[in-house]
């Protein structure tokens, strides 16, 4: 006998990416797993009988549950007075003085105590947790030190033990060369590649590293070190790559993932199919910054390179934690379509946080963590503009009503 | 002695479209008015004795009730099947065909009840109401004939009577030449001029007029006509002028406000301001269809042109129910500033709905609508994508917890 079952409702299953939709359909729970997915007319028995606790959905859609794989949650400081002194035209210089700048962010973050941080994400979390969200990547960045990564991806594990929520990490230590470090790139290498990163994993703190390092300070050999200490550690690795042109580097250490592709070119998006990287876009972050350029969609499309899709949620280039407001954008943006764009938020997700074999869509034998939406049909999902239509999130099984996380 | 007073906030008063923040301040209510509005420190003594109720604010900020000068909220139907084809690559006849343009929705409104109409538009103000709005334009559109036109305005007032909400209504029957004119723009420009519009007028259905004819079928004639008979009923005129060269028109008809004026010329933002017309950006639509032409707003800053914020709230071109969205994109598409998108949604949004003396900022003798934001500085309700700090909304002095309408 199942534990439970949920009638009534049409499934959009996401298997392979497609909307996968059965009308009139029934999923089961088992142990907190998928036990059975299909047409209600298929089920076989009646299911009183098949199931302890029975829920009618009243025509609700059903979804996998959503999932972010790409966020810089865990922060503290805030990007909005440099958001509004660059919209009354201060320059960088004049930002930094305000104490506006990154550097403010990450001395914010540094100071912190895990208290702190803990509850400012679990405030950016809670829009999160309400719009469906199951499983979120939480990125490092704004430590400033080993010790503030530390702390950083600490409070990261924390947030997914208080949450009905799968989180996973993602180490990256190179957004910003620290300032002690000033002139030194190469030795603020040494010490991620030899101390921090390899602390950070041994403690289990490291689901994967991203090895991008950003900013002027660093070159193209600095990453091939971060890969070598990664690929050592056996760590999937990630590369942000807005400054990238080809994927060579990435699809030479075999990169999961290259988020936010902006210079991708044609040879880039064909290694990449053939190393199987997932493209991660972010149009909050070409929204939010107003970027002119955008990533190659055809291109990507054309190789059958996967796209998912994220907030970014980052207090300088996407303070966003709205991921339903990324399909909308994706769609109007980039022209993905509402399915693409909501395959990029379950199933191709999924996949770029390694959980392709428990997440990302309805099939059994995967994490009962599915979300109840009170719409038409799936593409409202990505058509409304500040719409919440979700009436109920399951994670492993269990019920919460969306309202519980607002 | 004073109703009520508001402690421990700081104020955002939007006096003459700045910020206008007093840290550390203090509001009174009296009979649903404003009372008193300043420093705390210059409080005539105890607050204990200056009013019955005493709210401590804990520090949050305080800004008048958010309005939304433009909205279409009132329509059955949906464009995600539209929105969805137009993005697999379906042309206009395709989506005709598959019945899921205009004349789709159109239809939907016409044979929808009033009640049908009050619920699906309740579940779009709900979101408003969560962000603070406590003031809305609704506009018609879809009602499809003179009937159809009256339910919609009629559905308009009743949401004013069941919400702490302030609706004020928008004649517009020349969205779309009705089927069964085909070919009679003139003879249905006639209609609307002698019957539709005195008849909702009479019926105290009417607080604007919106003169634009969009579609090819009408002509600047027909516009011109409308303005007369809006003149005639001493009704303020209103033009969503996306294909509007100059403002001459609605200057010399004396409009109240240009909406979305993506072609408007340096002339023309001269012209609206000498008429004192206010623009109504509509940032929702511009990226929602994804339109090359920004409105000019550099023109318009450099006339003094009060420029106010909306959602547009419509099925095809913006379905958007979001204000603080607005902001955001406001920002981030037209390079507002995070003050100037927080005065377009309060002061200059309602001297577009005619509300000024009672309206829009945080000033004695007022109506005491305001809203309390869990924010650190009011740029932050710009800055943010799909937050909602939202925690409390006070109408007419009465307080309402944001969670209430979510």
């Amino acid at each position: 006998m199942w534990d439970s079952i949920w009638l009534d409702a049409h499934l959009a299953t996401l298997r392979a990416g497609k909307y996968g939709s059965i009308r009139r359909g029934a999923l089961a729970v088992q142990q907190g797993r998928i036990a059975w997915v299909g047409a209600r007319a298929d089920l076989p028995g009646e299911p009183e009988r098949l199931a302890r606790e029975v829920h009618a959905c009243g025509g609700r859609w059903l979804t996998p549950g959503l999932i972010d794989c790409h966020t810089q949650l865990v922060h503290a400081g805030s990007g909005a007075r440099a958001f509004e002194l660059r919209l009354q035209g201060a320059s960088d210089a004049q930002i930094a003085q305000a104490d506006a700048d990154s550097a403010a962010i990450v001395r914010a973050t540094r100071e912190a105590s895990e208290m702190e941080l803990i509850r400012s994400a679990s405030a950016r979390l809670a829009r999160l947790l309400g719009e469906g969200v199951t499983a979120i990547d939480i990125r490092g960045g704004y430590g400033g030190d080993a010790a503030g990564e530390l702390k950083l991806l600490r409070v990261a594990r924390l947030l997914g033990e208080s949450a009905p929520l799968t989180v996973k990490t993602t180490f990256f230590a190179t957004q910003a060369l620290p300032p002690e470090y000033r002139g030194g790139a190469d030795a603020y290498i040494d010490c991620v590649a030899a101390q921090m990163l390899p602390a950070a994993a041994a403690a289990g703190l490291v689901d994967a590293v991203d090895v991008s390092c950003a900013g002027a300070a660093f070159t193209r050999e600095h990453a091939q070190r971060l890969c070598a200490a990664a690929a050592a550690l056996r760590l999937p690795l990630r590369r942000d790559a807005a400054q990238l042109v080809d994927a060579g580097l990435a699809a030479g250490c075999a990169a999961v993932s290259i988020h936010h592709p902006l210079a991708l070119d044609e040879a880039g998006a064909q290694s990449m199919a053939a190393s199987g990287t997932i493209a991660v876009l972010l149009p909050g972050r070409s929204s939010f910054l107003g970027e002119p350029r955008l990533p190659p969609i055809d291109a990507l499309r054309r190789h059958g390179v996967p796209m998912a899709l994220a907030t970014g949620c980052n207090p300088e280039s996407a303070p966003a934690t709205s991921i339903l407001l990324m399909l909308n954008l994706a769609c109007t943006l980039y022209r993905l379509t509402p399915e693409e764009a909501l395959a990029g938020v379950t199933c191709h997700a999924a996949r770029v946080l390694g959980l392709e074999s428990s997440h990302g869509t309805l099939e059994v034998g995967k994490e009962a963590d599915f979300v109840l939406w009170e719409i038409g049909e799936p593409a409202e999902l990505a058509y409304a503009m500040g719409a919440n239509p979700c009436t109920g999130v399951v994670k492993r099984g269990e019920l919460r009503s969306a309202g519980e996380f607002r």
